[in-house]
């Protein structure tokens, strides 16, 4: 880790307060934040540092000049409400709350960490005014909050800032006509219009222009203006806030990447091949060093120019590293998120699953595959440049894909349809239904599924999805271990399942490879011991909480406790039969969930088991509550899920045969 | 009932190859269809007629001239693809596709009975070409359909029909943007534009205006006309379809009710004071009658001027009413359903809903409620006359509606979502996830929660919804059996609760009232007795599962079993000493879902009783597979959940003591 300097509060105080022009003065706040953004990411490990450069003029240009809440507080009723829809910006919206004094800094240096920043939005942080991360909520959530303003007599306005690309997701234009029926006022909607989604242009992943035609039709009042520009910003606002009711809309022109030259698009995009690659993830030491350089560099000369004389830089120690055990890796929604060097494994499930779709192209020509712009992360960038007639972009829209591929898979297609469970799981859940009612198939799978990576937050982590699909008829839920088991599966559910299968599948490397018996072949319903012990039995699934139950079985067995371990993938199908094998003579089952405790395999195997003779008693170890932001270790720890926790669990559950 | 008559498929033939103008013939089989509907839906009980006459014309016009299914066959690869994404308009769609002999009369005469016709559409059907009735999804579906098509190389167009009001839905904007994009090509989108919703005036709902301005914003192209002229529509589909890729959208202007002078808007809003009271529900005897002779004028009279002569009616025997036993009437999405005769009670759980909401009002200044065009089926138009300023009609937009609420929320007001159970836990699924992340208090009202009526399919019946909520931290599930215990339970929500919670509503009349012992005051994680009895014991919910758990015991009781009834409102809390005080010394208890058998009250009490050092024996019995569509009979039937079922899956479980 290079050496990591912050700028203290003090002088952003001073900057402010500073007699300079205000457009230059609010330029060099942006870039100030950039600077501190930069090191709180890096120090975190993670984080999207792309729409946090484009966003920071917006934010800053708010925050010190349009607001009011830097006067009034953000206690007071009547202050003026501002929140980023996307989400994924907030290391510069922290950055800007802690120079103005309202976010501590040894909070934001605990970014990502548990007690610290949530990786997305959440108010429970002081200054955030909405939990986000999931796209398309803002306008809604804003025009809420403009509606409660009015109707309370309070004071302040409601600006929401949106991504470009989040603009796909159907709910803003709900959002955007009722504003504009409704007439509630207060209102304004800012795009940081940085004309990139996650790794690609927005104009090729699915085309928004004109956008000023679309929101104009939709009942909007829209000022197009240069978003790092803080004369037009002036301006621009000036105008919107001639508020005669309907809604106003800031098409903000930014650039992602924003202030370090080699992040900033289009030259970026050109570097990376055509493909954007600072969207999400920390970059290494020496880019991290460049990028840092370049930013103080700029912060320094404009502190000269303007007689402010030397930045008072402050050295902050890089995060201690606690990830020695049960780790993953945390790359999310963006290309070019490298697996952290404290990986044990190089294996990662979702690669398997990305060759596997490559492989069943050639075998099954009714193959196509689906996104909704998590082509990288959901690894069939491959799949989408060798296969790319069989290959469909969606955009940020799982509701329409889901519906799309319906339309497929009932003239004789097999789609597969990609994005994270949590969202495709919950968003498109009444298409699931739906198209699972035509008693078609389609394979969903669903990446990022549990708890870990635990750093991005309750948007992203998905501890639902199981449950979620757990009442629709038909619709078989896997979760696989290891990338023979990925394979084996996806295999399966393309060309063998007669319904719906949603596959979940963990986003990280595996903490460790978990080995499945030689000539292990899947079938419904049928778990696999993969160890075996007399005294107690952990069932578990995905490389996440397997490695977690192995661990707590190597930790009980020095303590003279044999507890087995069985691997089970499918979570809302048993064998009988197998079940009634597996559990024969076993007092204690623990499921071990990367899942809520409800709705997933714990409540699978007590309905199966309530049909034995002599069941054993069985608990069920979940993520309980919200889920953990942090590092894994931390999130696991934090739920009880790490081996060592685990273990202590059973061995409480066994005393006669502890050796405690 | 009145007499009803059909007009047979060989009178449709002898007008389809009459030597008449082709508009003539085309707009004189719409009517014919019209008749034909009208009986099938008095027949029914229920049905959505408004829109089904709105979109006749446009149907018979696609039908009988426009695509090649009439020649091709419904099973051809290269056949046009038509549906109606709206679906409740089937009714027509059935007329028709009778009429061409692909759906059988006797089917025909079997809506929304066991075994005949969905209330709405389903694949299973001859002629149905994807299953809709939940709004919005259509233009997704049929683009997929229409890459499917070019993709495998097969010939034909594909067109879906949507509603006007059904555009609120965020999801045709996505759909649309990428149709737009992806060029895809072959595929039509047809505009019901009969500018009422369920009951009101779409511009006074929620405005689509400029609707045109839109769709050509998006990307479409734009054919506006009248979509009762069928020289227009012949020229509007001959330049929508000169292909170039980009989407085609009709604008049919069209008359809600179109064919009754009665039911056809402007004139039936205004007659009936603001509200249109044709959407749904079949007509009184009297008003069928004069419907009926209306139509059947119409029809002979053309086809006197026509030189076709008389036109050849057949006779049909009304349906055979069975709803003697365990039944609730089947209002849907529409004001002015009438209560059927044979409701056993007049008790609805939703008025009382409604009245409680009205009397909160006065105490709680921070009530406010949402509603997404189903006020009047939500019991809240009286909320919304008498508190206009403390109202919000979001339109068809179910996820903006629960973000918006979550804005509220968050400052400081108290806001009552409303909905039908199916759409609002689903579609706004992750909403709600984010919402309760916030840790404010939203209340929903899933209202039509559960398997009756059972006559509107499986898009409607909500089965789902408890499960769906069941892993949302902090958001507590509510099913109350009687209007006493909904009065309580709303303002339990409303004043007491801290976190967010879910109220399951029954939507029909409640079959028995269901006596609640006096004094008795909900608490949370406690149910209560209801009838006692030491053989079994049955739990179960609401007023539609309580009847039958009733029914059962009281069955039971002729054969010299004695069953307890236990009313358990809280399907996600349990008061461990509660239970543990209900169930001791009971040996078997049958939990009655009105539910899947997953993620309800069974798997709650599963999860609670394995912490008695005792437990009985729990089974469920839910809505197991696909909900049926029939009559409240005959569903409960299917599902081995009417009282004589319970009563016999108990007598079995309890031989020892059995009468049999």
């Amino acid at each position: 880790m290079p050496r990591l300097e912050l700028i203290p509060p003090g002088e952003f105080a001073r900057v402010a307060s500073a007699e300079v022009a205000p457009d230059e003065r609010l330029g060099l706040l942006a870039d100030m934040c950039r600077a501190n953004a930069l090191v709180a990411v890096k120090r975190a490990g993670s984080g999207h540092l792309g729409s946090t450069f484009s966003s920071l003029d917006l934010v800053a240009h708010l925050l010190w000049e349009e607001l009011n809440v830097a006067n009034l507080g953000f206690d007071s009723p009547d202050r003026d409400v501002f929140f980023s829809s996307k989400g994924h910006d907030v290391p510069g919206l922290y950055a800007a709350l802690n120079a103005l004094g309202v976010v501590p800094t040894e909070r934001l240096l605990r970014l990502r960490r548990l007690g610290g920043l949530d990786g997305h939005p959440d108010v429970g942080v002081p200054g955030i005014e909405a939990n986000s991360g999931s796209l398309g909520m803002g306008i809604s959530k804003a025009r809420g909050i403009a509606w409660a303003k009015r109707h309370l007599g309070r004071g302040g306005r409601v600006v929401v800032m949106t991504g470009d690309g989040e603009l796909q997701e159907g709910q803003n234009w709900e959002a955007l006509q009722a504003a504009a029926h409704q007439r509630v006022g207060r209102l304004l909607v800012v795009v940081d219009r940085n004309a990139l989604q996650s790794d690609k242009e927005t104009e090729e992943i699915l085309a928004l222009e004109s956008l000023e035609a679309k929101l104009a039709a939709f009942g909007c009042r829209v000022v197009t203006c240069d978003g790092h520009d803080h004369r037009a910003l002036r301006e621009a606002f000036r105008s919107l806030w001639r508020d005669d009711g309907t809604p106003g809309v800031l098409l903000a022109q930014t650039i992602k990447g924003k202030g370090v030259s080699f992040m900033e698009h289009p030259a970026a995009l050109a570097a990376g091949g055509g493909t954007y690659r600072w969207h999400a993830g920390a970059p290494d030491d020496a880019t991290f060093a460049a990028a840092a350089a370049e930013l103080r560099d700029g912060v320094e000369r404009r502190f000269a120019d303007l007689g402010l004389g030397p930045v008072a830089f402050e050295d902050v120690p890089p995060l201690e590293d606690d990830r020695r055990t049960s780790l993953q890796g945390e790359p999310e929604s963006g290309a070019g998120a490298p697996a952290p060097k404290t990986a044990v494994t190089d294996e990662y499930v979702a690669a398997a699953y990305g060759e596997a779709l490559l492989e069943l192209a050639r075998r099954e020509p009714r193959l196509v595959v689906l996104d909704a712009d998590l082509a990288s992360d959901c690894r069939v960038r491959a799949f989408e440049l060798t296969e790319p007639d069989r290959f469909v972009e969606n955009g940020i829209a799982e509701q329409d894909m889901v519906s799309m591929a319906a339309g497929m898979a009932r003239h004789g297609l097999v789609p597969v349809v990609n994005s994270f469970a949590s969202f495709l799981a919950s968003r498109a859940n009444e298409q699931i239904y739906n198209q699972a009612s035509e008693r078609t198939k389609v394979v969903y799978a669903m990446h990022y599924a549990g708890l870990i990576p635990a750093g991005p937050g309750k948007s992203h982590q998905s501890l639902r999805d199981a449950s979620l699909m757990a009442a629709i008829p038909g619709v078989t839920v896997v979760h696989p271990c290891n990338a023979e088991e990925t394979r084996a599966l996806v295999e399966w559910a393309v060309l063998e399942a007669t319904e719906s299968v949603a596959i979940r599948l963990a986003i990280g490397p595996s903490p460790r490879r978990i080995e499945l018996p030689e000539g292990y072949v899947p079938a419904v319903g049928t778990g696999v011991t993969l160890r075996e012990g007399a005294d107690a039995m952990l069932v578990s699934y995905g490389p996440v909480m397997l490695h977690e139950a192995l661990t707590a079985a190597e930790l009980l067995e020095a303590r003279g406790i044999e507890a087995s371990v069985v691997a089970m993938p499918w979570l809302d199908r048993v064998d009988p039969d197998w079940l009634a094998a597996t559990v024969a003579g076993v007092r204690d089952v623990l499921v071990v969930e990367d899942h809520a405790p409800v709705g997933a395999l714990g409540d699978t195997l007590r309905r199966a088991l309530a049909s034995l003779p002599e069941p054993p008693a069985l608990s069920v170890a979940g993520v309980e509550g919200w889920p953990a932001c942090g590092t894994p270790v931390e999130a696991l720890r934090h739920h009880g899920l790490d081996g060592a926790s685990l273990a202590e669990r059973i061995a409480l559950a066994v005393p006669g045969r502890a050796g405690t």
